[in-house]
């Protein structure tokens, strides 16, 4: 079976290398993040993984049959990363209440929710892929190159984690197959959102480090 | 509060009569159901809380952020009614392996669907509530007139149970407050919804009792 | 090219045929379809081309670039067939006002709904050329039979006009190129659509012959 | 009938006022846009008013029955506003072909389409009469203030023409006629989805003169 999500990975060296290379990534790893820094993203981040429910639920709509018990799975587990991100917000003292959310977080939503009702399944299980592997990756290099203790380890035990990376395993294995049959002319709309989320994922790391918000 | 779930059951008696006067519930009560027509019953009612889910998980997407996880809950429990129909299947005997929908259980799955996708949540929602109050009723109507013991018991018990009555007491709350500031030419639609898929629920039992299939 | 609409059309010659065979339009092609026959046709099929827009619709938001326009323009065209319906409705006094469809046209309706919102443009291309081509293909097996003059005429000649063929041809022709490239198990589904809605169309002479209305 | 669009465009008039006053108007007023930023804002609004007929076609999917023709006629507008980018373009010898959409032109796309399949009408018609109302003041102001002869003279034309202009008192009548009994907790998305759509529009004269592309 051909691997398509090595494919996509191999073509976007680039953009993946900015997103590890990433100041939001580097400063965490060595414990010098700034606190205002962090409690923006995930202040932020909480608002991504709340509205990254109704994107799996209008995926699930349009999953093959097979797939539908994973993507409830998903949102369960949604549910708890949800919780593990009050828990620490209290013990921070980060309000996550009536939170706006940043320009880029705004739109990255958009673009999930727009991509799961308007594309094939295959074309939001890509962005899907996309965006826990660049999690994945990213905490991982967190966890890496970690000097100390940090106070947000439970984030980075949480994207770090056997239980994570087991999923996002079986989010490239699903892809691979739900790519294996398709014309080459299909595959062109795929490595785009690859691309894009990709994109979206390292203006997110921007928007924190920066403190981006709407100029108006 | 107003309640908006007693109006639209009292502006619908006769068709509710109708439902609980149907031949399939009558017959199950006596126990005189032919094993035939309940094993249909039962593969296109599999398909249908099958189908069910998506069409929970297109709601959710619309849904008020604190009603989200009322209805991850409810799909992790369709799942667990899949399972029943699937040891009752075993028992029985009953296929339900590659079962084609009867006519009336495609376009009902459709309406939900569509309904899902286009219509406002307070709709799709009047729906849910109507095919679920549908259920409880209909099978209370099995308990309360059951003589002696019945192959179906699982089926009774499943939406007889407390659970499943509380489940409904919370969709005819909910809907209450939905629909409490709604003005009244938007109602026209959910009272419209509401008998709609009163409709179809009663043409459920229809199929099952006259086994009616595509005729061509 | 292959030419998919044909392995269609042989696929589902019986179909087909009972379609053709149709008392509805044997009738009409005789004109001996009962008055009150053609116009419960026509007062359904007025809602059901009214509801054909917005399925063009949600078709047009998944189609690709180069056929948008296409869309607009059938768009433009259904609302000159509403003309049609809007003019004739006068000349013979039928009310199409208040009208409320029949359950076959109801379910159809959903079904069109449901296909373009959630399958994807190919799947729902076909459900458009499948129901315009058993239009195209029964009306000219009425004009092909028709014993004299028939009170009906403009809606034999709106179906089998040049232009309705010209249109019925180039669905064909994209339905083709769409479906070039697709593996042989994306083609499952592509069946089953295309004698889903065939099957619709039937049962759709069947609901104004029968005068099938909602039983309760 | 309360004038909603008039509460609306006072409470973000502090808003308003930034998109008046932004240097790509101003400039462009003035004739002193360098031609290199009005080709990038040519660029990106070409893709984004092709895009926007998806968004269109969606609206009318969930519009009432007579609406639906409105949008067909806008979505025959936006063909034809396609068509004067193409000839400006040629004109001034700007390239249109295989264009990719900037960040933020992506965003306020991706929110388009998702506030049409996810949202309310009156959520999305919302959206829909903030574009074009800042659209017709935006170029109101160049117009207005203009110092000799402009040679983008034909877009100053296109969005304050007579027709313009009806075009969205029409979208203001309708909306007010649309949120007129809709209950105050409502209101709180419209108000938001009002503002969300004027900070994109702010944003887009932003990347034009910014030259904001993505930064990997």
């Amino acid at each position: 079976m051909k691997k398509y999500h090595e494919i996509l990975l191999k073509e976007s060296k680039d953009l993946w290398q900015a997103i590890l290379d990433h100041p939001f990534l580097t400063l965490t790893a060595k414990t010098q993040i700034p606190d205002s820094t962090f409690r923006i993203w995930m202040q932020q981040d909480y608002i991504f993984v709340r509205e990254a429910i109704p994107f799996m639920a209008v995926l699930l709509a349009k999953s093959p049959l097979p797939l539908r018990s994973n993507f409830i799975q998903i949102m369960v587990g949604l549910e708890k990363e949800l919780e593990l991100f009050r828990k620490n917000a209290q013990d921070h003292g980060v309000i996550l209440e009536n939170l706006q959310p940043a320009p880029i977080c705004h739109a990255y939503i958009q673009f999930l929710m727009n991509t799961a009702y308007r594309q094939s399944f295959e074309e939001g299980f890509t962005v899907l892929y996309t965006a826990e592997k660049v999690y994945l990756d990213s905490w991982m290099q967190v966890k890496n190159n970690l000097k100390g203790q940090s106070p947000w380890q439970e984030f980075i035990d949480n994207w770090t984690s056997e239980g994570f990376r087991q999923y996002v395993d079986w989010l490239a294995d699903t892809l691979d197959q739900l790519l294996q049959y398709k014309p080459e002319r299909e595959l062109v709309a795929i490595r785009d959102l690859f691309r894009t989320t990709a994109r979206y994922e390292y203006l997110f790391w921007e928007m924190a480090v920066k403190e981006e918000k709407w100029v108006v």
